[in-house]
């Protein structure tokens, strides 16, 4: 054994001159702790250079296992499916909660900072309201971004990314504590209400993962309440699902869209899908549907303050008949070629901010605030200054008493105009997100806005689009694209005002879906959330043409924003399509650049255990059946040990004077399935010699059926079934087995199936699948 | 080689005493032809005792397929990335157009009927009335059992049961005709127009998923076009794709419902389920949708007869304001736990009818037909008569001009009583299936029902659902069910009229939903439909109580209604979880009361190849590389080789005089992986003597990544790995390989996977499993 490992290593450093400089990625430990996130961590997480763990959503059907599987009691089993669904029902209920408490906040805060600058420029104090509107506005993003610095730093921006990587079977590590979670709900507080171009929506969605993932482990990590109940939940496959239904509850209480959040999830976020979880996700948003209607029809009765229907539903169209037309076919298809053009070159464009972004955030916590602080200024200058730009416009009859209209929110704003008079920019403008929104959204109103008002306020929102997202604050990137989407509706709208069926209000609509197909390329949850946000079912087809058309074009161009930051954040995604290239290579030839596998025997010597685990970071190794007898037997492949088992197994010093086989009730009066099933701790226990001379059984530890695939399997197929499977480690057997030979040739993780990674080690299929 | 596979033969023998009942299922071929669907299929399926294969989603990536895969042009994948989209259109557009035709005609033939009746009831004439009742419904149904009989027996029932064993990779035979489309339509407009109870919602789904199969094949079978754009759809993978789409179609189509259609498909029918097809298939429904509204306002200036908005909108109540009171959550409750335990009443009841249908049915194609006429029979009396036992009742001022109602529809017909008065027996039983829903769904209503005449219609449709499903003509399920809930839902809500505060009618929808899940146990999906259906998202929280509880309960009895006729049926469904025990049983001992693998080499003998396709039935052979030099070498697994790829190569005589390898060259210029890829054609060639002792070289058609196992594997996680990775074959390699073992100990199908054949076959496991 000793010497086919030195001859793996040999073999290995023959071929190292084919692919010297990618050496340094591929020949690392079986998973890869320490060239993960280091070259092209993002802003975001500048602060936190970590290790990334793959998560296991692989049974492992060791003895221990097998055994309290079989004790199972129907008691047992029932208590274990009511605390799913009573799990379900508190992440809706918090969930709900918290974003009834999030919207409350901001439309009170905003609230009264808007009104206070609307009653100042109506008595001419235009300096005044300017250095109140930029004094709050600074004062919030301080207060939000000091939080992200000091307590949390992966709290910052939408979480989305990561969420979708963990669900993949990735640990994004610091992500779902408490800290962040608070931080998540004062920062996005803050933000918000500062003006800053970003949404509660991504934040939301990050709230109810973190909420979930807190109740799945019981508490927050350090101080974990160990309730005996939840010990039938301590597994990654429970904290994915109850994760999925966090998620999806997120969403819901961001635009009240109960299928669109669930349809979210399964088309966004989640990797794995299964009907029982689609049942479960939605009974998540229902509660969160039923706590924010509670909350509205508390708040109806008037003690929410400046809380009204804003900021839970944006935009009831219910009433406006959608009748179609053959003159608007050019109009909507131009709608959804710009959406994918425009999405696309967000998508380029972003990527080049963060970039020089985080050269910015690397330089250390002041520099982060200090970012933070000068967009939120570039902000505020804007947003205040620019209306004044705009001529004030005559109320029009059609109008009605709407116009002008006082008082911080409303679609005609007086501003800096005489009495029967609005400035159209101020009612884009001087407004909280959500009210723009609503304006530019509005209906029956087609002559309201110039397009010079309507370019100002485009132009404007797809600079701050670009600058705002990396900011040290948590910030979704939904809103900012329904901005810059209404906005380039309507001024297609008004291009063709002359032929056009449709209210410009709806192309306002349908552009900010386009807008946000062409950079997230979601589609069907898109469609749905804006169908539910607008309460208007007849806008289906037609959403759905332009949601087609751009979501095409930008796939055309680049990949989805949420993968391109996955990218950059360096997080293993497995993507759900093999490349083509993939069918052409087999595991084998990828298993002979790695290094050599490190095996365990059935019954090994502790020194040996502890070596290993000081000398590796490897999270499985393949147990090895020996034979007992002579040298000539050939090795059987027992299974695969986890580390962390390893780790439980010496920290218990559970060892044994000789090397034997031990009896089923050795092992069951010292360890249970839930125990294993916990994460690793770390491994800190001192051994004397005595015990290191000693001997471990792994017999009831190994998982015995670990997933194999035979050497000559394609790579494509072997990341099919890894992805569907939803495997940690993928074992590669050879394809003849005999004395000399190792029962296992390789070990296949995570990161040795992602196309990059092979491509950095088989520089010539790089140019083959370059040419193509 | 030989002599391996005698000694597995006599070791099989001596295991045989142990299990000797079994052994006549189990020693049957890989894929066991001739046990499925013998012992117990069902009375709709009845005349068709036919051969179960199963679909190959997996991709072969033999030789032939990369040479293909990577010489395809940028152009060919645009060619069909477009086919496929243009496909989904084309099923949406068809779909749509087709159910729009059904409506029409059910819409007319069975208004112009109603009209009548009532007519010659108005003129006291009731027996011409019934007579008149009577002859067209036995004409109608006489109509439509007769094509079912005579042309497509398959065209009998829902369809879905298939649809769902297909999208899990059974092929069942017989489904997706020209034939069946066209009895199905036909039928589906005869039997509906019948006042049979009975539904055209199953029926299109079927009609939508019969499209996508002969879209996808290009025409019918027998007349099948060969467009040569066609040739990159000719697979397994790509049809399940569009037939998906098709159900989704379908269900929009029946209930208008867009989401809810493609929630259905992933909820209920696939198998398989990927983000590019989620929204393929929502294209369909928009299609669908979009033809429907043309169609609908087409009809709205008064050119389709008797067709108003019904057939397609149910019920709209949008209108209606939901409030929740807590005097509603105990009647709530109450329609929840009825739906579930009724459902579980029905599931236990309809399998023993259809036995006994079976029965009768097994007598012959006049024996279905007399069947059919007896049950339309008892339904026309019981409908026409059971009305007169009801007194006639004033009409009240609240309920304004409508009642009472002349014509063939509206809410207070007055069948047999003196004006100003109705009869509310005959509201609901002398109208057609939609009116009635119609009339029982209608809010503001509450006290126009009496509870004896809501009791004598739930008890009618009780009996009528229970007897019409089984017989020889399309039918649905859901339209009996929403039938029968709605019934019990106004019955609680009569029982606690004085205490609700939601309106009666939102009673009698949720009991139909409550039913729904309970006899179904869809969840996401039937809630989704009736919100679509009723268009009040209001509803929803409610809704989603109530069906949760009817699940559950409705799952602690027995399976849904469609697994039990899936069983019925013999159809071999995979399930998506394995059961417990199955994690104590290995592939090994699974492999080990199987056949011996029946092997063929490399290079192979003509005469061999066809000695095995006559004596097998077997769909695929391992193909066993047995080293050229000597005996000693040990064989090697080189691949998987189909049955259909063997018999091409025998029909095209592409034979070696010497035994050798072939080059790539020789291989392509006679066959390509799209014809490979085409469904195999029946063995009809002539072989000379000289070439049977001709040789076949088998590399180039070789799957040489087949999935496998080893065999300590649990029998659960390789149904795992079968399911999820859409297998056909999956090869089981022996844990220790060398000289004298055989490289391949067994290949698991389908078959080998059902927990039933398995309990058969080890029935000390079937002891325990049914002792937990």
């Amino acid at each position: 054994m000793e010497e086919t490992s030195r001859e793996a290593m040999e073999s290995k450093e023959e071929r190292g001159d084919m692919h010297d400089l990618e050496s340094d990625t591929l020949h690392t430990p079986l998973l890869q702790r320490r060239n993960t996130l280091s070259a092209s961590h993002l802003a975001l997480v500048g602060a936190k250079v970590s290790h990334i763990e793959s998560l296991d959503y692989e049974i492992n059907e060791s003895d221990v296992f097998k055994h309290d599987w079989r004790n199972r009691t129907n008691i047992e089993v029932l208590q274990y499916v009511s605390l799913k669904w009573g799990m379900a029902f508190l992440v809706g209920l918090l969930t709900g909660v918290i974003a009834s408490g999030i919207n409350l906040a901001i439309e009170n805060i905003a609230g009264y900072k808007m009104l206070t600058v609307v009653n100042l420029v109506r008595e001419k104090r235009y300096w005044a309201g300017f250095w109140y509107f930029t004094g709050v506005n600074f004062a919030l993003t301080a207060f939000a971004a000091t939080l992200c610095v000091l307590f949390a730093p992966t709290a910052a921006g939408p979480g989305i990314p990561e969420i979708k990587a963990y669900l993949n079977g990735v640990d994004t590590p610091n992500m779902y504590g408490a800290n962040v979670l608070i931080v998540k709900i004062f920062g996005s507080i803050g933000a918000v209400s500062a003006g800053l171009d970003l949404g509660k929506e991504g934040p939301l969605v990050h709230i109810g993962a973190c909420i979930s993932s807190l109740l799945s482990q019981g508490g927050s990590d350090k101080y974990r309440l160990n309730w005996k109940w939840l010990k039938y939940f301590k597994n990654d496959r429970d904290r994915r699902d109850l994760i999925t239904c966090g998620s999806s509850a997120g969403v819901c209480a961001a635009f009240r869209s109960p299928i669109g959040g669930v349809l979210f999830s399964l088309e966004e976020v989640a990797t794995w899908w299964r009907n029982a979880l689609l049942w479960r996700a939605f009974f998540s948003t229902a509660i969160v549907v039923v706590v924010l209607r509670g909350f509205i029809e508390l708040c109806n009765s008037g003690k929410c303050g400046l809380f009204g229907r804003g900021g839970l539903i944006l935009f009831d169209v219910s009433d406006v008949t959608v009748t179609y037309h053959i003159n608007d076919l050019l109009p909507i298809t131009i709608v959804g070629v710009l959406g994918g053009v425009l999405g696309g070159i967000y998508n380029i464009l972003l990527p080049k901010v963060l970039r020089v972004y985080n050269l910015i955030n690397e330089k250390g916590r002041l520099a982060k605030l200090l970012l933070a602080l000068g967009v939120c200024l570039f902000t505020s200058v804007a947003l205040y200054f620019l209306p004044f730009l705009a001529p004030c416009m005559p109320c029009d009859e059609s109008f009605g008493s709407a116009c002008p209209s006082s008082g911080r929110s409303g679609n005609f704003k007086q501003f800096n105009c005489p009495n029967g008079h609005y400035n159209d920019l101020a009612t884009l403008l001087h407004a909280t997100n959500d009210d723009a929104v609503r304006n530019i959204f509005s209906t029956s109103t087609p002559n309201e806005f110039r397009t010079a008002s309507l370019l100002i306020f485009f132009g404007i929102y797809c600079i701050l689009g670009l600058i705002t997202f990396g900011i040290a604050v948590p910030s979704g990137l939904f809103l900012p694209i329904i901005l810059m989407g209404s906005a380039y509706g309507r001024l297609v709208a008004k291009a063709f005002s002359a032929y056009i069926h449709i209210d410009p209000g709806l192309y306002a609509v349908l552009g900010a879906a386009a807008l946000m197909a062409g950079i997230m390329r979601m589609t069907v949850s898109v469609c749905i959330i804006f169908l539910e946000l607008t309460n208007n079912l007849l806008l289906l087809p037609i959403m759905m043409f332009v949601l087609l058309i751009s979501k095409s074009i930008g796939d055309g161009m680049n990949p989805s924003i949420y993968e391109i930051i996955l990218d950059m954040k360096g997080l293993p995604f497995l993507d759900a399509h093999p490349e083509p290239w993939m069918r052409n290579l087999t595991v084998g030839e990828l298993a002979a650049v790695k290094e050599s596998v490190i095996y365990l025997g059935v019954v090994e010597k502790v020194s040996r255990i502890v070596e290993v685990l000081r000398s590796t970071s490897h999270n499985g190794f393949p147990v090895i059946d020996q034979g007992s007898d002579s040298e000539n037997r050939v090795k059987e492949i027992h299974g695969l040990v986890l580390r962390s088992h390893l780790i439980k197994i010496l920290s218990k010093k559970w060892f044994l004077k000789e090397r034997r086989r031990t009896e089923d009730w050795e092992v069951r009066e010292r360890f249970s399935s839930v125990e294993l099933a916990e994460k690793a701790v770390k491994l800190e226990v001192d051994l004397t010699e005595e015990e290191l001379e000693m001997y471990v059984d792994l017999h009831p530890f190994t998982n015995t059926t670990p997933y194999t695939v035979v050497e000559t399997m394609s790579v494509a197929k072997a990341m099919v079934l890894f992805r569907q499977v939803g495997l940690r480690h993928l074992l590669i057997v050879p394809k003849y087995q005999g004395s000399g030979i190792d029962p296992v040739v390789g070990i296949l993780t995570r990161q040795d199936l992602r196309a990059h990674n092979i491509l950095g080690a088989f520089p010539e299929l790089a140019k083959k699948a370059h040419k193509n």
